[in-house]
């Protein structure tokens, strides 16, 4: 029998989890394809933005990952459109054919329509977007330095994070540490600028997602730490100078990291109707998509009411896409074998987020954890997921350098300048 | 007495070394100007390049190195041109005056006036070129990977390094090693691709300016692992497809890396009589610029003929600039103390350049030493000469771990996009 010809799009949690339960199955021919040629962590980006991490210690290259695997291909390349009647989807660079397409494309940053705000803020999905945030926050520093005049000083240094969910908490405290350790000690220039660090969110609460508890402790632990928090305020425009918020407040600042919400992408090819709440692709308790024999979905992209413990479907979070990806696992090898499916149950084991030093919040199996505590877990839970020995080593290496020297040394801007005729590599046809 | 304002333009070698031997003497200030935020390693950028070292282990932010002098302070910003007559210096953000100015400016990469070259090589100077060169290379094998056409395909994968200096010794070494433990593992599409590597030079030698048994070692190593030694061949152009030679040869490849020159630049505001050959600054043997009365040069960017061991000026090395900054400092505080100045007189260290794995050639204080001491030996002087702890251990841990798994992990194409409205830091005018 000639292997089944899986093509997987997007190796983010879901992506990689799926391909890397089928690696050692030769009933199988996995293509994973991927705009980027390595994985990444996302939960550490912030660090990455903040120069506290490199790029290399939480992401990893595809091709390293799947090296020796036999029947796992990797293809760098955009997915443009699938021609579902044909099995068969269209690529930058050329096209696939499949037995079964699953898309694990994830999500990306939703500005909600606001054009503005999307042109002057700064995003916070990829690894593009960390180095890009961290060229730009060094960049906007060192003019301040030049600046006389006090008012466009204070919109340079002033930084105002939308959305207090875990990644917009973890970076404005992270921020208010740097002020103190790192930035008044190597900027005496900034002395008396009167800066400050805002998170802002148009709902109500800190960290919505987790319990009371940690709401309440982690939004004080906030404030304590000086970043001033303010909710209900809803951002309603931004144009580079003054943030506007729907009641009609404002706030002067050129920096505004927009971690306010995530959109599924709409993908030509597929029906209108397969697409729920946020672009997310509908599918079933199988993950399949609804409608369809054998395209799927899994992690953040998709969505399924048919979890009776998740109603209005699955939080979009890392643990629901590793499970998806893993039941799918199951799930093909299963059908081959005629053995029963299984259905997808998330089970969730918790949340956490980090504030600052020895400061975090976390709910592991309904118990809620604060402070040191906290901060242990969460720094031994993260270390923990990443993707090998050698990010985890190198990773704890720049935390306890970090964590002991109370400094974060990785402040660099690079703009590398690739040849503009290598944009082919990914945009063009191939032969 | 107000301190003597000393303006240090570029923060290589030479301008770090005279600015830290100045940084805890009040008599002084001191204001380093550098386009980038950081100092960086050059003999060690290769290894950026090529994916077996962070930016990080090689480069560190200038704030952070001058953390805590208060008589240090550090500049982002352009030169653009000095007005001598007013002791002023102008730059892309402001303007500066000055007591003393320094030139410590360093080399940019020499395409000797052709402009095609220019446009389609890889260049090999800054950590910007690395990024570059790694994401270009990592960008043209995952192209190749879905090329059918053999010769396009072939072409892809080849590679021309241009100049058989260090550089190039160096680079081309390291491509054989990834041909052979990473890239033929992980690209099973190249397998019987007839990819080449190649390192020309239009002289006659490799490693010219090292003894002639380190000339006849590297280069019979080089040839032992496969690297195609193409000697007295002069690049005429390169179309970004096909090299050409003086000669009338030619190579097919879309990818030369150039190693082949460096000029120092020429600076609006000085005389055209102060720029010798390679556009390098004149200075007398205290390095002062011939006729002026303030203004210095140090490093690549000057030449002076007045070492009595060094008539035709000195090699330009890091040992040089290193050894100039340092003395700078010291006639700068002898001025000062009505103390006699002394001439600079170079003391050579010697050279080495690294092959492959366990393979080295070493002069130093003429003796000769090959193969693994010479390796150990290249191996331990470059991870002294880091600038801190941080980067050292950093380093080890990459090198341990590439040396162990003979393998190569940082293989990632950043692109970070930069807001466009952020070009002002560097290039717009201050208030």
């Amino acid at each position: 029998m000639d292997p089944k010809k899986i093509v997987i799009v997007g190796g983010g949690f879901a992506g990689i989890n799926l391909a890397n339960r089928l690696a050692d199955d030769n009933r199988f021919h996995i293509t994973l394809v991927d705009r980027n040629n390595y994985n990444f962590f996302p939960p550490l980006l912030y660090q990455v933005a903040t120069g506290f991490l490199e790029v290399s210690n939480i992401s990893y290259p595809f091709r390293k990952l799947f090296r020796g695997k036999r029947n796992v291909s990797y293809r760098m390349a955009e997915f443009l459109r699938v021609d579902a009647g044909e099995n068969r989807v269209i690529l930058s660079n050329g096209e696939l054919t499949y037995d079964y397409l699953v898309f694990a494309t994830g999500t990306e940053t939703n500005y909600f329509g606001m054009e503005n705000v999307r042109k002057n803020a700064i995003p916070m999905k990829t690894i593009n977007d960390a180095v890009s945030m961290r060229n730009v926050l060094l960049q906007r520093m060192e003019r301040a330095t030049v600046i006389e005049d006090p008012e466009e000083k204070r919109r340079l240094l002033t930084i105002v994070v939308a959305g207090a969910g875990p990644t917009g908490v973890e970076l404005s405290g992270m921020f208010a540490e740097m002020r103190k350790n790192v930035i008044l000690k190597e900027y005496p220039e900034f002395e008396g600028a009167g800066a400050k660090i805002y998170l802002v969110d148009g709902g109500s609460k800190v960290l919505a997602a987790m319990s009371e508890k940690s709401q309440q402790d982690s939004y004080e632990d906030l404030v304590k730490i000086g970043v001033e928090v303010k909710l209900n305020m809803q951002v309603k425009d931004f144009d580079g100078n003054i943030v506007t918020f729907a009641n009609g407040e404002t706030i002067e600042t050129n920096t505004v990291i927009w971690a306010a919400g995530v959109t599924a992408t709409r993908f030509e090819g597929l029906p209108a109707e397969a697409f729920g709440r946020g672009n997310r692709l509908m599918v079933d308790r199988y993950n399949k998509l609804r409608g369809s024999e054998n395209i799927y979905a899994i992690g953040d992209t998709c969505i399924s009411t048919e979890d009776p413990g998740f109603p209005q479907g699955h939080p979009q979070v890392a643990q629901v896409a590793i499970q998806q990806g893993q039941n799918l696992a199951r799930n093909f090898k299963s059908a081959l074998s005629g053995r029963t499916l299984s259905e997808f149950r998330y089970f969730d084991k918790g949340s956490m987020a980090i504030i600052s030093r020895n400061r975090a919040v976390a709910d592991i199996f309904k118990l809620h954890f604060k402070g040191f505590i906290a901060w242990f877990m969460w720094l031994f839970v993260h270390l923990m997921s990443l993707i090998n020995y050698r990010n985890r080593l190198a990773t704890l290496y720049n935390w306890a350098w970090a964590y002991f020297t109370k400094d974060q040394s990785l402040r660099f801007i690079i703009r590398p300048d690739p040849k503009p005729h290598d944009e082919r590599v990914i945009t063009g046809a191939a032969k």
